[in-house]
């Protein structure tokens, strides 16, 4: 122990002149301030490499918070154990509401000030040895309607296990350090993919995401700002990078592709996300008979979206991008009348924005000609000719371009797992045996962070890749292997802030 | 005035001895029976051929009768007069009970005994001169979800306006003659097509149809039975064409394709009906995130579904058939999720039973063979090889083989043309100058009412060929060339069957 240890051991028994004096923990159990206990708290900027190694999450208590905030919104059952159902936690739901008050109960009990925000945005605070603002951990609560029990959940729950390891071992960090959920990240019932870090960034305005309608069900005529009242949610601080700052954003995430688990890498080190725009598409042909309208008089909407889904997918595989329809709704709906109306999503991914831009060119183009019955992308060859046509609109809904996360925060990421995991080093885009450095498919609350403060994010195994899907699923080691790199590389960057005083 | 009109004349005063004494009309304007008009009544046994094209149908009271009915249930407006709307009338909804009150209410006012049976259907008769089933004209009055003024409400309207000519001219049928409204003909809420027909010919179970689910909307759990006792249509006649039999069927429909208008005949004599089958499509694949899934690790079931709706289309173009689907469905149905499920129905039609079967064989195999990504019907080139695949499962959901109408109907229908309209005769399927001899490419109740008496059927233009839809549109003078046709068919079969006494 060394002199400033034993100084801040004597602080405990001083309260009154404490820099930590905002810090009022509810719990006794975890309640430190006041303790009457002897337990040496220790300062993160004194940490040694081997301190900050020993600092151990518990992949037991980790485990349990993700199962135990999942009984809210469960889904669909996929095996025998309790745990193995999906998600249905649509974003601002009852069941939403019961994960949300949980975490707020949770992180408060751990020692946190929790502030809610316009776009019910929860910000889990817990102080450091000075003012400043925090270094976060951030996800979501909310899932798909088809979704797991990881994603988005994992990196909240991963936060409260850091505040846990953090109180456990009487760490004082030099700021504060906070864990977030952001609302809506899954655009699943709003369909506004990230919707509420987006606000907080600056990126889409507070009236056109409180405006936001529901999508699921299609019945729902819900607004984002009507269900945050509802659930009481709507909160009276700024959504706001300026008014409620943070000073980084780390998060940890499965990496819901197959790539770690096909390489046997423990974790990926986020380097950016890929970029990606959102279109709907309208096609729109003529209602028939179908027996009794020949081929050559129909302007069958269906058939056309049909070939366009399949051509979409061919100019992306040319240009080593994804295209991906996921949603598709038709007029009228009767096994004997050809739709004369079809509507449908496409969502275009590629690591440049370039080669997004190049896919909905093409797509644009073919799209034009295909509805004309023009043999682009080999879809009109074999087809019945019509002298009828369908016309096709696009609308754009959402623009992602690729985001390269800050060069700080990606260090302290795979520093943090060169110490836990090996010493390798970046070679050829590849952290050697441990771990892989990647582009994000999905995106993230973390690109909006990114675009007002240092952010990078961690991503774990999951079986098969699979996710948005029940049977989503990371094994308790690798849930407890991201828990560790989150722990270590907020510290890390708590460090490095200390080392460069702000 | 021959003896035997005189005769009948005479009878009119003596109504304690009259063969006719079922017929009591409760409406003062149309009744004969105890009038104290003097008019002469005429039987159609003795009618001439110029008695018989004396006989006209009233175009502007047919199209008042039309309009009035399409109160209930007023669909899109697709032009600025009043009756320039679609229709959206679902069967046994609260605006089918309308309309079928309203047809109950007119024929009863114009003589007739209506009687509905434990489907809903209702069948309207006017007294013969002898006891006997009716010889009728049916058809239905509830449509699509987006559908027109004339389909189905065109046959059963040019019904009442072939009772109210009968009235007009005092004309006595020797047979009762009747109209008949047959509950969903449609099958687009209820998703069997023509199910009450089908159970009065004992082709489908009372049960089964009872059962039968509602589809639209969605979330509605109806059943046909329970809808029939929500809107007091579940009659107390058994439905059997056992129990309560008809002479013959004759229907008057719009063609709901092209060709008369593009050949510019004025009415189609309908031979038969097109083959057709109802398949219902699961395609099951795994639900996965857009951006996180590469090509290589998807199985995208609605990208596969698409491909599956082009190898259809594609393959019935070879064989001159017919392949529709004009519905699909998907879960989970998210933009950023590659959907794991797709359900889409596939109707296969053509004019011989041989060709659908062929068709439908064609199907299976490359459909099974598209979905683990062989290169069938060139649908799966230039796509990206994936490591995972779809499963398909296949449901056949309804079979109406090939219809050949019976010949006493056909020649009904033909040698009214004639008179009507010139006396050219039938050379190579085509009726020279006013006609043609065609085979429907749509199923109707005719189909299974000639599965037990004699039926045929007449066809109108109709714009462009468009049906199911709210711009379907038959010009009035079409509309009434078909009542023309329809009561001079009924009447003549009604001839028939006093020439040969039954």
């Amino acid at each position: 122990m060394n002199a400033s240890k034993l100084y801040r051991t004597a602080l405990r028994f001083a309260p009154a002149q404490c820099s930590v004096k905002r810090w009022a923990p509810r719990c006794g159990q975890t309640s430190r301030l006041f303790s009457t206990s002897a337990y040496r708290s220790i300062a993160v900027a004194e940490m040694s490499e081997r301190d900050m190694k020993s600092l151990k999450v518990k992949k037991d208590r980790l485990m349990a918070d993700i199962h135990h905030s999942c009984q809210w919104g469960e889904g669909e059952r996929w095996g025998d154990h309790p745990t193995e159902t999906g998600m249905s936690r649509l974003s601002l739901s009852d069941t939403d509401k019961q994960a949300r008050d949980w975490f707020a109960a949770t992180t408060e009990s751990l020692g946190c000030k929790v502030t809610t925000d316009e776009m019910g945005n929860q910000f889990a605070v817990r102080p450091g040895l000075s003012d400043g603002p925090p270094t976060c951990a951030g996800s979501h609560l909310d899932t798909q309607p088809s979704g797991g029990r990881y994603d988005g959940i994992l990196g909240v729950t991963a936060g409260i296990e850091m505040l846990r390891a953090l109180n456990d071992a009487w760490v004082e960090t030099t700021y504060p350090v906070g864990v977030i959920n952001w609302t809506n990240e899954e655009g699943a019932r709003f369909p506004k993919s990230m919707v509420s870090s987006g606000v907080w960034a600056g990126a889409i305005p507070l009236q056109t995401a409180h405006d936001t309608k529901s999508v699921i069900p299609s019945s729902d005529t819900a607004t984002m700002r009507s269900e945050l009242e509802r659930i009481g949610y709507l909160g009276p601080t700024p959504c706001s990078w300026q008014s409620n700052p943070i000073a980084a954003h780390f998060e940890l995430h499965i990496e819901q592709g197959p790539i770690l688990e096909a390489e046997r890498r423990r974790v990926g080190v986020v380097a950016g996300v890929q970029a990606y725009k959102w279109f709907t598409l309208t096609v729109a042909g003529r209602d028939a008979h179908t027996g009794a309208t020949s081929f050559a008089h129909r302007a069958d909407a269906l058939l056309t979206a049909s070939k366009l889904i399949l051509a979409s997918h061919r100019i992306a595989a040319r240009h080593s991008a994804l295209a991906s329809t996921g949603i598709l709704n038709l007029k009228p709906g009767s096994t004997n009348t050809v739709p004369g109306w079809v509507q449908f999503s496409l969502d275009v991914r590629a690591p440049r924005d370039e080669t997004v831009s190049a896919v909905e060119e093409e797509c644009k183009a073919a799209f034009a000609a295909i509805a004309a019955g023009s043999d682009v992308e080999g879809v009109n060859a074999g087809c019945a000719p019509s002298e009828r046509q369908c016309s096709v609109e696009w609308r754009t809904d959402f623009v992602s371009p690729a985001t390269h996360f800050h060069e700080d925060c990606v260090s302290c990421v795979s520093e943090t797992g060169k110490d836990l995991f090996g010493d390798a080093d970046v070679v050829e885009g590849n952290l050697e045996s441990w771990g892989k450095m990647m582009t994000s498919g999905a995106g993230h609350d973390s690109v909006y962070a990114n675009m007002r403060v240092p952010a990078s994010m961690i991503f774990v195994p999951c079986r098969e890749g699979v996710s948005h899907n029940p049977r989503e699923f990371s094994t308790p080691e690798a849930c407890e292997d991201g828990a560790q790199m989150l722990l270590g590389s907020v510290l890390r960057f708590d460090r490095l802030r200390a080392q460069r005083g702000y």
